[in-house]
C-alpha cells in the first residue's frame, strides 16, 4: 500500500457512513472503517481523531466558512444581511453533498450522544456568529441575537432541506426561513 | 426522623447547590447531599432521580409553564406575541430565584456534560413551543421559527439577567431582547 492514498479522507467518510447505516454507529469500529475503505488504521488517524469526528469534521468547516464570509461582508451591511450572506455562501456546499448529508443525518438522529453533539456545534456556531458581529462593531445584545437568529434560520432551513421531497436548493430554504423569521417577528405588537 | 419532611425538596436543592459550589459537581455524592440536608438518601430519591436532576428539574417546570401559557393566549394573538406572553409569565419565577439561578449557572457552566444537558433542554423547549404553535393553527415554517426565536430571546435575556450587575427584573431583559430581535430582523433588506 503506497503512503499516498488518493482521496483517503473521502473514502474513509464514505466507508464510515456505509457502516454506520448498516450496523449502527455504536457497533462500528475504526478498524472496520479502515478495512472497508481499503486503508490502514494509521491512515484513518491521520485524518480523524476518532469515529465521531468523521461525522462532525464538516461542522468545523461550516463554522469557518460562515465566520469568514460574515467578516468579509461590506461594512455597510446590516447585521442580519451579513449573516444571511454567510448562510447563502454555505448553501452551495450543502447542495453538493445532499445524499451524504441525508445519510449523516440519519446516523446522528438515531443516537442521543450524537444529537447532543450536534446541539453543541449549533450553539458554538451561534456564539461564533455573535463574536464575528461584535468584531464588526455590532453592539450587544444585537450581535448575540443576530447570531442566534442566523442559527435558527439555518436549523429550520436544514431540517426542511433534508426532509424535502422536492429538489429545491438549500439556498431557497435559507431564503424562505429568513423571510418567515422577518415576517413572524414583524407581525407582533410594536 | 419523621416520614414527612417539611420542604424536603427545597432543602435537598439548597444542600446540593452548596456542595456543588464547594467541592464541584463531579465530586459530590447523593449520600453527602442527603446528609447536608439532614435527610435520608431514600428521601432524596423520592424527590430526584439522581444528582443531575436537582439542576434540571426546573427546566421541566419552565417548559410546562411556557407551553401552558402559550396555549391559553387569545386566539387572535400573533405567534410572536403568544411566545412573548409566555416568556413574560415565566419571568416572575426567575426573579423569585435570582440567587439560586446564579449558583446553579456557575455549576452548569463549569461542567461540559451539564452544559450539553442545558443545550438539550433549550432545543427541547424550542420544539415544544413550535408544537404548541402548530396546535394553535400556525403553519410551518412559521411555528418552528417563532419557537426558535422565542428560545433565542430567552437565552440572550437569561445570560444578561444572570450576569447583570444591576437589579433589573428578568421581564425587562425579555422585553429588551425581544425588541432587539425585532429591530435586528427588520433592519435588513426586504
Amino acid at each position: 500500500m503506497s503512503r499516498w492514498e488518493p482521496n483517503a479522507r473521502g473514502r474513509l467518510e464514505q466507508a464510515a457512513m456505509e457502516l454506520y447505516g448498516e450496523r449502527g454507529y455504536e457497533q462500528t469500529t475504526v478498524t472496520e472503517i479502515a478495512r472497508r475503505a481499503g486503508l490502514t488504521e494509521r491512515t484513518f488517524f491521520r485524518h480523524y481523531a476518532d469515529k465521531r469526528e468523521v461525522l462532525f469534521g464538516g461542522s468545523v468547516l461550516l463554522q469557518d466558512l460562515l465566520v469568514k464570509t460574515l467578516a468579509e461582508a461590506p461594512a455597510s451591511a446590516a447585521p442580519i444581511d451579513a449573516v444571511a450572506g454567510a448562510l447563502h455562501a454555505a448553501a452551495a456546499v450543502f447542495d453538493a453533498r445532499r445524499e451524504q448529508s441525508r445519510q449523516r443525518q440519519k446516523v446522528v438522529s438515531a443516537n442521543a450522544e450524537l444529537r447532543e453533539r450536534e446541539l453543541v456545534k449549533l450553539a458554538s456556531l451561534a456564539a461564533a456568529l455573535g463574536e464575528a458581529l461584535r468584531a464588526r462593531g455590532v453592539p450587544e445584545p444585537s450581535a448575540s441575537l443576530a447570531g442566534e437568529a442566523g442559527v435558527a434560520v439555518f436549523k429550520v432551513a436544514f431540517e426542511r432541506w433534508i426532509g424535502g421531497a422536492d429538489d429545491r436548493a438549500m439556498g431557497a430554504y435559507i431564503q424562505e426561513s429568513l423571510d418567515e423569521l422577518k415576517s413572524v417577528t414583524a407581525a407582533g405588537e410594536a
